[in-house]
């Protein structure tokens, strides 16, 4: 034991922060507009509410620096918030490295993930407005359980589309949404006629998160009362996760701190800018200019570090408008890695504007590398992470290395994103030595970067 | 939402009691002793010594009230405690019960139950008198993984022998315990001699909890510098355990209440007495003559409720000493229900002698009942409880619906003992109507309780 005395810093639900942050107010460029697929024009906000409620629109395209938490959605973040920051003494010893490594611990929600961060918000405003379907896409499920939990909470009907792989791979978290009374169905699914097209011609097909989309949009469009909620990718979800940050960085004052660096893994983004934008709120504003953001992308999937900047579907189909972001081709399928919040073609428009400017940095690792991470760190602090949050680990372990080869003392961020419960499958795989890397294919990329939308002509 | 104020009492980490309660020190009657298996005598301290570390054995046979807390074993429960304390309001809305509900979260530590909370304390002694190897014996697996854990942390080899039945149908658990560095055996083994002779019989034996303590103590015998570690049952677990109950009298304390009514589930004993202990001080000391404690069965093992109140064996093959407490008999074996950490045929003597003591009272409840019970425990308050903590929730709902009925404002505390996120295939069964009640056959205990051994003559 390094030390005696503090591992956690715990705050009191009093400190839950009162209002998100939105970054939008800050970027050095306002975001290029989103083009309606259907129309080819600017997307407008009657547009986006025809799958959206007004309230989250609004959230979407507004550009004031603070939005008010409404009391109820702050009440039910009670339920597990705030989340501790926890010091890794036990790793810090382990690696013998002079950084000190904090992390946020998101994985104690209920859901299991910092998706019920959104999942609340998104369920209290569709409430308001009288929502009484709600229809989403799930990866590995993370999203699907928090939105399925929310749901229930605020009375209204779940359907969640969630990918064949992650379906078949991870029963447990689809007996988890169902356990919270949503429908789930294996994506590509019979419901719609997405699904059914895709099913024809390859009756096999392992599913993406694109298609699961599509499923769930084409869901809203076909039912009564019904929108749609996605868990990452757009503005509003990245503005809701800045809880994560907010707690983040009253924590870490307590804790005498200011990061060097701040870490997170990056799917659709939203987890990278929880903690990461509140921190990047400094770096532009100067009050600290020096703090690095890095995102941690899988070798599978490396939309930023890999991708270009271009016009493209948040979907497979293109059902969803044309976002300015960092993109492998919407029809870019990526390998089958554990993973599975990760497999995402593009990064947020806020995520990859802000790697645009350099306010954010991007670093590719190996599955076996993550893993091999993982099993440390479990060993070290007792927490199982999800082999998302664990490319946020393996990268943590990698910079404090560093400084420990520099003789530097830094104080190192990393948010646990998630526990990896209904990982250990995958863990086994990894103790058996039959994991492998997953590297993503460069053919493959400029064959989907063909798919590109005309916006970009 | 009820109100919109506190959902939880958070305690900070200097809040962590620094002792345990001995309640020992408090019994109208002392405990009777044990008696060894081997020489019919009463077990004396150097006869526990052969398998436990002196100070395990010290703390066994204590009767000091108090038994101070060494600061390196705090340091390792900051980890995850001091764990919160939860007003279950959502669930008092559906109920729409005047009864306050109280649950003490013990789900948050890592390995996912209250069973740490005494896994740590006995690595640490052990590792104080130089023990390099832990030898022990797992069902379902909570406290295999809770042992698994916390050897690492503190350096000790960790060596697991599981019900073979358990280790195939239940890989999770398992490979939790690997990825935390145990070695997990498939009991009967080819690790010793007692699981060779049986496999050479019965090569496909699936196994029995006996056989696992058999070749556990076997492994504990055979090895250099190497020591049994139990879960529950003895009095020092009972009083690791106390540091449950403790933290939730604080944080009742701070809700401005004293609960009328204290319930857990009832396996071992350690979870009961956890939680139970500290309220039931005040009971016999006088300060809170009228507060009741529930222990709750299931209507598969019945011990407090159904059992004789006799000397018998921990274990099925007699290996252990025998204790005073209520039992079904050693060789009782209860029907597969999927709170595998309920299916224990005796009650831990210190429960056992208060319960004879009319200090605390016992209930049954089917297992239809549980699951139903811990479906809308889910849906109002997020967190998916382990079946075996489901036990108390559905008492504490039927306690609820009592005050409603008899229009009284109580408060009542369960403690959730733990989280479902292994039972998840449990719960599906449930979901789809596949849980059956298993009740507790009147016949095989009168068969069982033939084999009592002869102490009680």
């Amino acid at each position: 034991m390094s030390n005696l005395n503090n591992k956690k810093i715990i705050l009191n639900e009093e400190d839950i922060p009162k209002r998100w942050y939105n970054i939008q107010a800050d970027l050095p460029r306002p975001l290029e507009p989103a083009y309606n697929s259907r129309t080819g024009k600017i997307a407008t906000k009657e547009d986006l509410c025809q799958i959206f409620p007004e309230a989250i629109v609004k959230q979407e395209l507004s550009k004031e620096r603070w939005i008010d938490i409404p009391e109820e959605i702050i009440y039910a973040y009670k339920i597990w918030r705030p989340s501790p920051l926890v010091r890794a003494t036990n790793l810090e010893k382990f690696l013998d490295t002079p950084a000190r490594i904090y992390f946020k611990n998101e994985g104690v929600s209920p859901s299991g993930s910092h998706k019920s961060n959104s999942a609340i918000a998104q369920a209290y405003y569709n409430m308001k407005e009288g929502t009484k379907r709600i229809a989403t896409e799930t990866g590995a499920g993370q999203w699907g359980s928090a939105l399925a939990m929310a749901c229930k909470m605020f009375g209204i009907e779940c359907v969640v589309y969630m990918v064949k792989v992650s379906f078949q791979q991870k029963p447990y978290r689809k007996s988890l949404m169902q356990v919270y009374g949503a429908n789930v169905y294996a994506s590509p699914s019979m419901q719609t006629q997405a699904g059914r097209k895709i099913l024809e011609k390859d009756p096999n097909c392992c599913g993406s998160l694109g298609v699961a989309i599509s499923e769930a949009i084409e869901d809203v469009i076909t039912h009564d009362k019904a929108k749609y909620a996605l868990g990452s990718v757009l503005n509003h979800v990245a503005m809701h996760q800045t809880i994560i940050g907010l707690e983040a960085k009253k924590q870490m004052e307590i804790a005498g701190e200011y990061p060097d660096i701040v870490i997170a893994c990056l799917g659709g983004g939203s987890n990278f800018s929880g903690i990461a934008f509140p921190f990047i709120m400094d770096k532009i504003n100067g009050t600290h200019k020096n703090v690095r953001a890095i995102a941690v992308e899988p070798s599978a999937c490396p939309k930023l570090s890999k991708g270009v900047y271009a016009y493209d579907y948040g979907d497979l189909s293109g059902f969803t408008p044309a976002f300015k972001m960092y993109t492998l081709g919407h029809t870019f399928m990526p390998s089958e890695i554990h993973a599975g919040g990760l497999r995402y073609h593009g990064a947020s428009p806020l995520v990859s504007s802000i790697v645009k400017e350099k306010l954010a940095e991007s670093v590719v690792v190996k599955q076996k590398d993550v893993f091999k991470a993982a099993v440390t760190f479990a060993r070290c602090e007792g927490i199982l992470p999800a082999p998302e949050s664990a490319h946020a680990i393996k990268v943590a372990i990698d910079e404090a290395l560093k400084a420990k080869e520099e003789g530097k003392s830094k104080a190192i961020l990393f948010n646990l994103s998630g526990h990896g419960h209904f990982d250990l499958s995958a863990y086994e795989q990894y103790l058996e030595g039959k994991i492998q890397d997953c590297n993503y294919s460069e053919e493959d990329v400029q064959k989907a970067l063909k798919d590109l939308p005309k916006v970009n002509i």
